[in-house]
Protein backbone atom coordinates (compact mmCIF):
# COMPACT_ATOMS: atom_id res chain seq x y z
CA UNK A 1 0.00 0.00 0.00
CA UNK A 2 1.54 3.34 -1.29
CA UNK A 3 1.94 5.45 2.32
CA UNK A 4 0.80 9.14 1.66
CA UNK A 5 3.97 11.03 2.23
CA UNK A 6 2.68 14.45 2.88
CA UNK A 7 0.75 13.38 5.81
CA UNK A 8 4.65 13.94 7.48
CA UNK A 9 5.22 17.12 6.36
CA UNK A 10 4.91 19.18 9.16
CA UNK A 11 2.05 21.99 8.96
CA UNK A 12 4.13 24.89 10.22
CA UNK A 13 7.20 26.26 10.52
CA UNK A 14 8.14 28.40 14.02
CA UNK A 15 11.75 30.02 14.41
CA UNK A 16 11.91 31.22 18.23
CA UNK A 17 14.37 34.23 18.69
CA UNK A 18 15.49 35.59 22.07
CA UNK A 19 16.11 39.14 21.64
CA UNK A 20 16.93 42.01 24.06
CA UNK A 21 15.43 44.69 21.99
CA UNK A 22 14.00 44.59 18.49
CA UNK A 23 12.54 46.78 15.81
CA UNK A 24 10.79 45.66 12.83
CA UNK A 25 9.29 47.89 10.09
CA UNK A 26 5.76 46.95 9.33
CA UNK A 27 5.27 49.93 6.77
CA UNK A 28 8.37 51.03 4.08
CA UNK A 29 8.07 54.47 3.24
CA UNK A 30 6.39 56.08 0.03
CA UNK A 31 6.65 59.28 -1.36
CA UNK A 32 6.12 61.67 1.62
CA UNK A 33 5.54 59.06 4.08
CA UNK A 34 8.22 58.07 6.49
CA UNK A 35 8.35 54.21 6.84
CA UNK A 36 6.51 52.24 10.10
CA UNK A 37 8.01 50.30 12.77
CA UNK A 38 7.27 48.31 15.93
CA UNK A 39 9.13 47.79 18.47
CA UNK A 40 9.94 45.47 21.47
CA UNK A 41 12.30 45.04 24.74
CA UNK A 42 13.85 41.98 25.90
CA UNK A 43 11.60 38.93 24.98
CA UNK A 44 10.83 36.49 22.03
CA UNK A 45 10.62 36.92 18.29
CA UNK A 46 8.49 34.03 16.62
CA UNK A 47 8.64 33.86 12.93
CA UNK A 48 5.77 32.16 11.61
CA UNK A 49 5.27 29.75 8.47
CA UNK A 50 2.18 27.99 7.45
CA UNK A 51 2.30 24.74 5.30
CA UNK A 52 -0.13 23.03 3.23
CA UNK A 53 -2.76 21.37 5.05
CA UNK A 54 -2.43 24.09 8.03
CA UNK A 55 -5.97 24.83 9.79
CA UNK A 56 -7.02 27.23 12.71
CA UNK A 57 -7.12 24.30 15.08
CA UNK A 58 -3.25 24.11 15.04
CA UNK A 59 -2.51 27.39 16.05
CA UNK A 60 -3.98 27.34 19.59
CA UNK A 61 -1.51 24.47 19.94
CA UNK A 62 1.88 26.45 18.20
CA UNK A 63 0.85 29.66 20.24
CA UNK A 64 0.28 27.70 23.61
CA UNK A 65 3.57 25.85 22.98
CA UNK A 66 5.92 29.08 21.95
CA UNK A 67 4.53 31.16 24.69
CA UNK A 68 5.04 28.66 27.56
CA UNK A 69 8.34 27.37 26.54
CA UNK A 70 11.38 27.73 28.82
CA UNK A 71 13.34 29.39 26.70
CA UNK A 72 14.56 32.77 28.14
CA UNK A 73 17.22 33.44 30.23
CA UNK A 74 16.22 35.25 33.61
CA UNK A 75 18.60 37.63 35.70
CA UNK A 76 18.99 34.24 37.76
CA UNK A 77 19.95 32.35 34.66
CA UNK A 78 17.05 30.10 34.81
CA UNK A 79 14.95 29.41 31.55
CA UNK A 80 11.41 30.56 32.04
CA UNK A 81 8.89 30.82 29.23
CA UNK A 82 8.22 34.70 27.72
CA UNK A 83 4.93 35.08 29.94
CA UNK A 84 7.10 34.50 33.25
CA UNK A 85 10.05 36.21 31.89
CA UNK A 86 8.08 38.17 31.57
CA UNK A 87 8.82 39.85 28.35
CA UNK A 88 7.58 40.85 24.67
CA UNK A 89 6.68 39.28 21.61
CA UNK A 90 7.63 40.30 18.54
CA UNK A 91 5.33 37.88 15.69
CA UNK A 92 6.85 38.07 11.71
CA UNK A 93 5.33 36.08 9.19
CA UNK A 94 8.24 34.18 7.37
CA UNK A 95 7.20 32.32 4.42
CA UNK A 96 10.92 31.81 3.29
CA UNK A 97 10.58 29.60 6.31
CA UNK A 98 8.86 26.56 4.40
CA UNK A 99 11.31 26.36 1.30
CA UNK A 100 13.28 23.21 0.26
CA UNK A 101 16.40 23.56 -1.37
CA UNK A 102 16.19 21.83 -4.36
CA UNK A 103 20.31 22.07 -5.85
CA UNK A 104 21.02 25.69 -5.67
CA UNK A 105 17.30 27.19 -6.12
CA UNK A 106 14.34 27.25 -2.93
CA UNK A 107 11.15 25.67 -3.77
CA UNK A 108 8.34 26.41 -1.80
CA UNK A 109 5.76 23.31 -3.06
CA UNK A 110 4.47 23.53 0.50
CA UNK A 111 3.61 26.75 1.41
CA UNK A 112 0.26 27.18 1.73
CA UNK A 113 -1.83 30.08 -0.14
CA UNK A 114 -1.13 33.56 0.36
CA UNK A 115 -5.06 33.77 1.72
CA UNK A 116 -5.17 30.81 4.01
CA UNK A 117 -1.60 32.14 5.30
CA UNK A 118 -3.00 35.47 6.08
CA UNK A 119 -5.75 34.31 7.84
CA UNK A 120 -3.73 31.86 9.95
CA UNK A 121 -1.22 34.36 10.80
CA UNK A 122 -4.13 37.08 12.17
CA UNK A 123 -5.49 33.89 14.05
CA UNK A 124 -1.75 33.59 15.15
CA UNK A 125 -1.67 37.23 16.30
CA UNK A 126 -4.80 37.55 18.34
CA UNK A 127 -4.23 34.43 20.14
CA UNK A 128 -0.96 35.50 21.62
CA UNK A 129 -3.04 38.66 22.47
CA UNK A 130 -5.57 37.05 23.85
CA UNK A 131 -3.13 34.96 26.52
CA UNK A 132 -1.23 38.20 27.33
CA UNK A 133 -4.25 39.75 28.19
CA UNK A 134 -5.06 37.22 30.45
CA UNK A 135 -1.67 36.34 31.82
CA UNK A 136 -1.40 38.71 35.10
CA UNK A 137 2.20 38.60 34.94
CA UNK A 138 2.66 39.96 31.39
CA UNK A 139 -0.54 42.37 31.26
CA UNK A 140 -0.11 44.12 34.63
CA UNK A 141 3.64 45.57 33.64
CA UNK A 142 2.04 46.38 30.10
CA UNK A 143 4.14 43.79 27.96
CA UNK A 144 2.99 43.62 24.88
CA UNK A 145 2.60 41.78 21.63
CA UNK A 146 3.37 43.46 18.43
CA UNK A 147 3.31 42.11 14.78
CA UNK A 148 4.38 41.99 11.19
CA UNK A 149 2.73 42.78 8.22
CA UNK A 150 1.84 40.06 6.07
CA UNK A 151 3.62 39.72 2.71
CA UNK A 152 5.67 42.80 3.60
CA UNK A 153 9.04 42.11 3.22
CA UNK A 154 10.94 41.90 6.66
CA UNK A 155 13.41 44.39 8.07
CA UNK A 156 14.45 43.93 11.30
CA UNK A 157 17.19 45.63 13.76
CA UNK A 158 17.28 43.65 16.60
CA UNK A 159 20.10 42.62 19.52
CA UNK A 160 20.14 39.13 19.37
CA UNK A 161 20.92 36.28 21.64
CA UNK A 162 19.85 32.98 20.37
CA UNK A 163 17.89 30.66 17.92
CA UNK A 164 15.59 27.97 18.52
CA UNK A 165 13.80 26.25 15.93
CA UNK A 166 11.46 23.21 16.46
CA UNK A 167 9.24 22.11 13.32
CA UNK A 168 5.47 22.02 14.33
CA UNK A 169 4.23 18.33 12.72
CA UNK A 170 0.26 18.94 13.70
CA UNK B 1 14.09 -6.13 12.01
CA UNK B 2 14.11 -3.19 14.05
CA UNK B 3 15.43 0.18 12.27
CA UNK B 4 17.68 2.34 13.35
CA UNK B 5 15.30 5.52 13.77
CA UNK B 6 18.75 7.64 14.64
CA UNK B 7 19.80 7.90 11.09
CA UNK B 8 16.78 9.52 10.00
CA UNK B 9 17.87 12.06 12.51
CA UNK B 10 19.66 14.81 10.53
CA UNK B 11 23.60 15.39 11.44
CA UNK B 12 23.36 19.27 11.23
CA UNK B 13 20.79 22.27 11.13
CA UNK B 14 21.80 25.20 9.34
CA UNK B 15 19.89 27.96 9.68
CA UNK B 16 20.48 30.80 6.72
CA UNK B 17 19.54 34.41 7.36
CA UNK B 18 19.94 37.34 3.91
CA UNK B 19 21.02 40.25 6.07
CA UNK B 20 22.22 43.82 5.28
CA UNK B 21 24.48 44.47 7.87
CA UNK B 22 25.45 42.26 10.70
CA UNK B 23 27.85 43.01 13.87
CA UNK B 24 28.51 39.86 16.27
CA UNK B 25 30.22 40.40 19.40
CA UNK B 26 32.92 37.60 19.89
CA UNK B 27 34.67 38.46 22.81
CA UNK B 28 32.51 40.13 26.06
CA UNK B 29 34.03 43.01 28.10
CA UNK B 30 36.02 41.85 30.86
CA UNK B 31 37.26 44.17 33.36
CA UNK B 32 39.65 46.94 31.28
CA UNK B 33 39.18 45.01 28.04
CA UNK B 34 36.43 46.42 26.13
CA UNK B 35 34.01 43.74 23.75
CA UNK B 36 35.28 42.78 20.65
CA UNK B 37 33.21 42.51 17.20
CA UNK B 38 33.40 41.28 13.96
CA UNK B 39 31.17 43.18 11.22
CA UNK B 40 29.69 42.37 7.84
CA UNK B 41 27.59 44.54 5.33
CA UNK B 42 25.70 42.61 2.80
CA UNK B 43 25.13 38.84 2.46
CA UNK B 44 24.73 36.27 4.85
CA UNK B 45 24.51 35.03 7.94
CA UNK B 46 24.57 31.08 8.28
CA UNK B 47 24.20 29.79 11.79
CA UNK B 48 25.42 26.16 12.16
CA UNK B 49 24.40 23.20 14.62
CA UNK B 50 26.07 19.54 14.43
CA UNK B 51 23.96 17.18 15.55
CA UNK B 52 25.33 13.18 16.76
CA UNK B 53 26.71 11.27 13.73
CA UNK B 54 28.11 14.61 11.72
CA UNK B 55 31.60 14.40 10.39
CA UNK B 56 33.90 16.30 8.77
CA UNK B 57 32.71 14.40 5.42
CA UNK B 58 29.65 16.40 5.52
CA UNK B 59 30.96 19.86 6.24
CA UNK B 60 32.34 20.43 2.06
CA UNK B 61 28.49 19.23 1.71
CA UNK B 62 27.29 21.84 3.68
CA UNK B 63 29.35 24.99 2.82
CA UNK B 64 29.01 24.02 -1.21
CA UNK B 65 25.23 23.92 -0.33
CA UNK B 66 24.91 27.16 1.80
CA UNK B 67 27.41 29.40 -0.09
CA UNK B 68 25.91 28.45 -3.71
CA UNK B 69 21.85 28.51 -3.09
CA UNK B 70 20.27 31.31 -4.59
CA UNK B 71 18.89 32.88 -1.59
CA UNK B 72 20.13 36.56 -2.06
CA UNK B 73 18.11 39.41 -3.86
CA UNK B 74 20.38 41.48 -5.94
CA UNK B 75 19.76 44.41 -7.38
CA UNK B 76 17.79 43.27 -10.66
CA UNK B 77 15.30 41.69 -7.83
CA UNK B 78 17.00 38.17 -8.80
CA UNK B 79 17.82 35.38 -6.64
CA UNK B 80 22.09 34.76 -6.98
CA UNK B 81 24.29 32.85 -4.62
CA UNK B 82 25.92 35.38 -2.17
CA UNK B 83 29.04 34.29 -4.27
CA UNK B 84 27.48 35.64 -7.01
CA UNK B 85 25.69 38.71 -5.03
CA UNK B 86 29.16 38.71 -4.29
CA UNK B 87 28.49 39.69 -0.47
CA UNK B 88 29.70 38.95 3.12
CA UNK B 89 29.70 35.44 4.96
CA UNK B 90 29.08 35.51 8.64
CA UNK B 91 29.22 32.11 10.52
CA UNK B 92 27.81 31.59 13.71
CA UNK B 93 27.90 28.83 16.17
CA UNK B 94 23.88 27.94 17.36
CA UNK B 95 23.91 24.76 19.44
CA UNK B 96 20.41 25.72 20.41
CA UNK B 97 19.07 25.00 16.87
CA UNK B 98 19.60 21.29 17.79
CA UNK B 99 16.83 21.38 20.49
CA UNK B 100 13.74 19.86 20.61
CA UNK B 101 10.51 20.71 22.73
CA UNK B 102 9.84 17.81 25.31
CA UNK B 103 6.91 19.82 26.97
CA UNK B 104 8.17 22.96 28.35
CA UNK B 105 11.83 22.41 28.25
CA UNK B 106 14.32 21.99 25.20
CA UNK B 107 16.04 19.06 25.24
CA UNK B 108 19.75 18.94 23.51
CA UNK B 109 20.13 14.84 23.37
CA UNK B 110 20.41 15.03 19.56
CA UNK B 111 23.51 17.68 19.71
CA UNK B 112 27.03 17.07 19.02
CA UNK B 113 29.77 16.88 22.08
CA UNK B 114 31.17 20.10 22.79
CA UNK B 115 34.69 18.77 20.90
CA UNK B 116 33.65 17.43 17.89
CA UNK B 117 31.58 19.91 17.41
CA UNK B 118 34.41 22.37 17.96
CA UNK B 119 36.45 20.80 15.32
CA UNK B 120 33.46 20.71 13.15
CA UNK B 121 32.87 24.27 13.16
CA UNK B 122 36.39 25.05 13.09
CA UNK B 123 36.14 22.75 9.35
CA UNK B 124 33.62 25.02 8.27
CA UNK B 125 35.06 28.12 8.79
CA UNK B 126 38.07 26.96 7.11
CA UNK B 127 36.20 25.97 3.86
CA UNK B 128 34.27 29.02 3.58
CA UNK B 129 37.42 31.01 3.73
CA UNK B 130 39.16 28.43 1.05
CA UNK B 131 35.92 28.77 -1.17
CA UNK B 132 36.14 32.40 -0.76
CA UNK B 133 40.26 32.46 -1.47
CA UNK B 134 39.36 30.77 -4.58
CA UNK B 135 36.18 33.14 -6.33
CA UNK B 136 37.26 35.21 -7.97
CA UNK B 137 34.05 37.06 -7.36
CA UNK B 138 33.92 37.96 -3.72
CA UNK B 139 38.09 37.96 -3.95
CA UNK B 140 38.81 40.58 -6.18
CA UNK B 141 36.26 43.09 -4.15
CA UNK B 142 37.32 42.09 -0.72
CA UNK B 143 34.13 39.97 0.57
CA UNK B 144 35.15 38.48 3.93
CA UNK B 145 34.23 35.45 5.83
CA UNK B 146 33.67 36.41 9.34
CA UNK B 147 32.85 33.95 12.27
CA UNK B 148 32.14 33.72 16.31
CA UNK B 149 33.44 32.30 18.98
CA UNK B 150 32.22 28.72 19.38
CA UNK B 151 31.15 28.34 23.19
CA UNK B 152 30.30 32.28 23.41
CA UNK B 153 26.55 33.33 24.42
CA UNK B 154 25.97 34.58 20.72
CA UNK B 155 24.77 38.76 21.04
CA UNK B 156 24.31 40.22 17.30
CA UNK B 157 23.14 43.23 15.93
CA UNK B 158 21.96 42.90 12.54
CA UNK B 159 20.13 44.99 9.57
CA UNK B 160 18.18 41.54 8.84
CA UNK B 161 16.10 40.67 5.83
CA UNK B 162 14.61 36.95 5.77
CA UNK B 163 15.33 33.22 7.09
CA UNK B 164 15.78 30.21 4.87
CA UNK B 165 15.83 27.10 7.18
CA UNK B 166 16.87 23.82 5.62
CA UNK B 167 17.62 21.34 8.05
CA UNK B 168 20.70 19.09 6.13
CA UNK B 169 20.61 14.82 6.36
CA UNK B 170 23.79 13.54 5.64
Amino acid sequence: MATDQSDSFPKARLLLQQCLSARLQVQPATGDREAEFVNIKEGLIIYVCFLKGATESIVEKLVKAALNARLSENDDGKRVSVLDLPGDVLIIPQATLGGILKGKVMQYHRNISKEDGAQLYSKFISSCKDTFDTNNKVKCINKTVESGTYGNRQEINACLTEFHCDPFDQ
